[in-house]
């Protein structure tokens, strides 16, 4: 050793290297922690600041970046350790992360308990998993691979590590639509309808796992969804309903978490979603839950038979943690509404609520029938009259004041823009749209940026049935920068029957 | 955009970040590539220089780190890509990696062909999985969740992926021992027996992958291991036999990489450890194979029915694949040998070679036995003769002085020390030593250091059926350094049964 030192500690360097999630520190092969604990690349390590500790994944220096008595950590491991430049951090090694041993134990087909689930989920809350051990614990949940207590028990331990909020309404209401289907961007109108009905609907979305845009990066277009816990109480008190990213008020961190990574791998699991979604659904206090499940051959759920399995499974559980749980099943054939990606969506649902004579049709009636059945589940609406007093809230433009409330309550309207750089995508030949593939439609749109580039996407033009001339419009993509809409067009080139024309 | 660019490219300047296997590349947010193409954290990019490209996951830097001209490498990365410090890089988007929607595949339960083994381990070999993508491929294999068909299609995927030697003599011997028990080093002695004899065995052994030492990590310590192609060709021509690291001279490039994230879990599931240990036999050349199945409450395989199990898809993968495959079940109650560790095993090795008196019986006895049956299996040696003409070879010291050969041709021959810090673990009460926990004892071993710290581990002194007195020592923890074995008794605290006596 060159160098003396009186201490165990190291001094925090800030060199601002974002590593998203998951939480790094960087140390010197050579500096006096390294050789006295046997620190090598990859060990897994306890850093200490003051009265609070993380566990990170060791990146080795080789070089002058840092001094023998310097470290430095990952901007988001600064963050949840609140340190600074200059900073004195402490190091130890991670006593084993007992909660790993059930994720093992899972791979060996055991079945887990509630008490597993909430000892792995308070680990992955606190940021205790590395990127690995996340994919791992993700890829032995995928598929049926959870039984219904395993998916009941996933789902309580993710209720209890997060914040809870209570309402004093007796009747809450909350939807959620099972994904793979691009547009489909109902939620805004619904909560506008239901509150404009004077229902309780305080709505927190998510973000886009593997699709183009989540009903939060959409709403984030016209107005803020950062809210914290307090300013969504304000909203709600003040207009019943709200449309908020659940992330910002942690009402399920480790889903956010695991989110992450499921994106970075381009899967979600069944009992994963059925987790993610009455986990948040209960959390944010809903009693009586919608869940729209589209349908279609290349939506999420391809076939009726899955559907019903999905639904049951949805009951069986949301019954366990003491929800009220209504799904039905919709098409997913095709996208509803024209947009694909945040702003483009969000253009689509204001022109629904504002009236206009060429608002998508589709995405109109499925958010009035959405809107209909939730007024008839609380009860106060008798059967077969939701439907009805739902579009007149709709068309008497009621609904389009109350959406227009509860942007300002949360911050702010403003119009979503386009995009810089478009490329249409024209038909081939004259004849009649037969199938959409809805899949690769999406991965389009998320090539071209979605939902990062927010007015990044695709306007969609072409719905089966209508009737193209060659040369016709079929959808136009959207991007922010021209690389990204290269690689859009690229993989267009490879895969030019998303749209299905027969002559 | 603050900055004028006239190209796409960015210029390396050498971090010296060491992420182990994963290649990590660093760009600012704000330089003009990340701008234009719409790179963020985490995004997977392909990383060009001359005609050579490799994929690399994006961390972004928001700080004077790099320049906006700059970008950066981790260390591996820049071995992979040849660079160095000043040269020219660009960058494009990740077409999408096609095999790894096969992982996805088998996460959704479908069988995979050979086919699409041969496409994933020929990206993971390529270094084009990142450690999240690893984990799930890995996970998704892990226990049974693979068929026969499958194993074997892993296999010959394992085995077109690396080099493949050849050898003149139609008789090559190659042996294995499944992990799990701690010491259990006979592979040294077996091959000094075996080329002795005048056969031929290629030996090339694995590192360390959950156990504190592998055959390659305890040799390094007596001799060099990281021998190249021609340089084990030269070896084995001269002295019929060899014993070297398999990583060197890639023979089965993915394993390596896989076994890295493996390490990273803790797990490795019986499919992979078949197709790992095969495909490294086939290509290394070996005819003729001898697997040991050690069979132990706290050993890897625990009870006769899965070894038995074992060994028939042993036997089925091998003879797919066209090896000549013999299993042994033998007792994995407690450790072969005194030592665990690499230094410590190797000191076991050396005193039954110099058939030292206080050499252990128990892994005398187990090599000989191991030897005589590879005797036997070439046809070479009558039944029921090799043992007794394996003892004769070592007793007589040919043993030895062939080991010696072989190290000297693979580079010189050194005598393994001791840790500098140790701590004796001493029996509470007087009684007989009635069960050991391998998985524990292991555990400490590592915890100590091994294997990374070459003479870290255990030195082992109490086997089942010994009588101890109160204060008698049972085993010597061995670390190089103070944190590291501190660690270890801390670990021993809580788990003051790993030897169990009964009074």
């Amino acid at each position: 050793m060159e160098h003396e030192h009186t201490n165990n500690t190291l001094k925090v360097k800030n060199l601002g290297i974002d590593t998203y999630r998951e939480n790094i520190v960087f140390m010197r092969a050579d500096c006096h922690i390294c050789q006295s604990e046997g620190f090598t690349a990859l060990t897994r390590i306890i850093v200490h600041h003051n009265d609070k500790s993380i566990i990170a994944t060791l990146n080795v220096v080789h070089s002058e970046l840092l001094r023998h008595d310097e470290t430095a950590l990952s901007t988001e491991a600064m963050k949840r350790l609140s340190v600074k430049d200059g900073d004195c951090l402490t190091f130890s090694h991670l006593e084993h992360i007992d909660s790993l041993s059930y994720v093992r134990a899972k791979m060996y087909h055991n079945e887990l308990s509630e008490q597993h689930f909430k000892e792995i989920i308070t680990d992955i809350a606190a940021g205790r998993y590395s990127n690995i051990e996340l994919a791992a614990f993700i890829s032995v949940c995928s598929d049926d691979n959870l039984s219904m207590n395993e998916i009941t028990g996933l789902t309580k331990a993710m209720i209890s590590a997060g914040q809870r909020i209570q309402w004093n309404d007796a009747v809450v209401l909350d939807k959620h639509s099972v994904g793979g289907l691009p547009g489909n961007r109902t939620t805004p109108v619904v909560v506008s309808i239901v509150s404009a009905a004077g229902l309780t609907i305080p709505k927190t979305s998510s973000r886009a796992i593997t699709s183009p845009a989540g009903t939060a990066d959409t709403m984030e277009t016209i107005a803020p969804v950062n809210l914290g816990l307090d300013e969504i109480r304000q909203v709600v008190e003040k207009e019943n309903g709200c449309i908020v990213w659940g992330g910002a008020v942690k009402l399920s961190p480790a889903d956010d978490i695991i989110i992450s990574v499921e994106k970075s791998l381009d899967v979600d699991s069944e009992g994963q979603m059925i987790a993610s979604v009455l986990s948040k659904k209960a959390a944010a206090g809903a009693t009586h839950v919608l869940i729209d499940i589209p349908v279609g051959e290349t939506a999420k759920v391809r076939s009726s038979e899955n559907a019903e399995l999905l639904r049951e499974h949805f009951e069986v559980v949301g019954t366990a943690i003491g929800l009220k749980v209504k799904v039905i099943l919709t098409d997913g054939s095709q996208p509803v509404g024209r947009g694909i990606g945040p702003a483009l969506e969000a253009m689509d649902v204001l022109s629904v609520l504002r009236n206009e004579q060429t608002a998508p049709e589709d995405l109109k009636e499925k958010s009035i029938m959405l809107a209909g059945i939730l007024l008839e589940l609380t009860g106060k609406y008798p059967g077969g009259t939701g439907e009805q007093t739902a579009k007149e809230i709709l068309e008497s433009g009621t609904a389009w004041k109350k959406f227009k409330s509860i942007c300002k309550a949360q911050g702010g309207f403003k119009e979503p823009g386009y995009a810089k750089y478009k490329h249409d995508v024209l038909a081939e030949k004259e004849g009649t749209v037969k199938t959409i593939d809805n899949r690769r439609l999406a991965r389009v749109a998320k090539l071209a940026g979605a939902p990062k580039s927010p007015s990044a996407g695709i306007l969609f033009l072409s719905p089966v049935g209508k009737k193209v001339k060659r040369g016709e419009t079929l959808f136009t993509i959207y991007s922010e920068a021209q690389g990204e809409l290269d690689y859009a067009i690229r993989y267009m080139k490879s895969n030019n029957d998303i749209v299905k024309i027969q002559a």
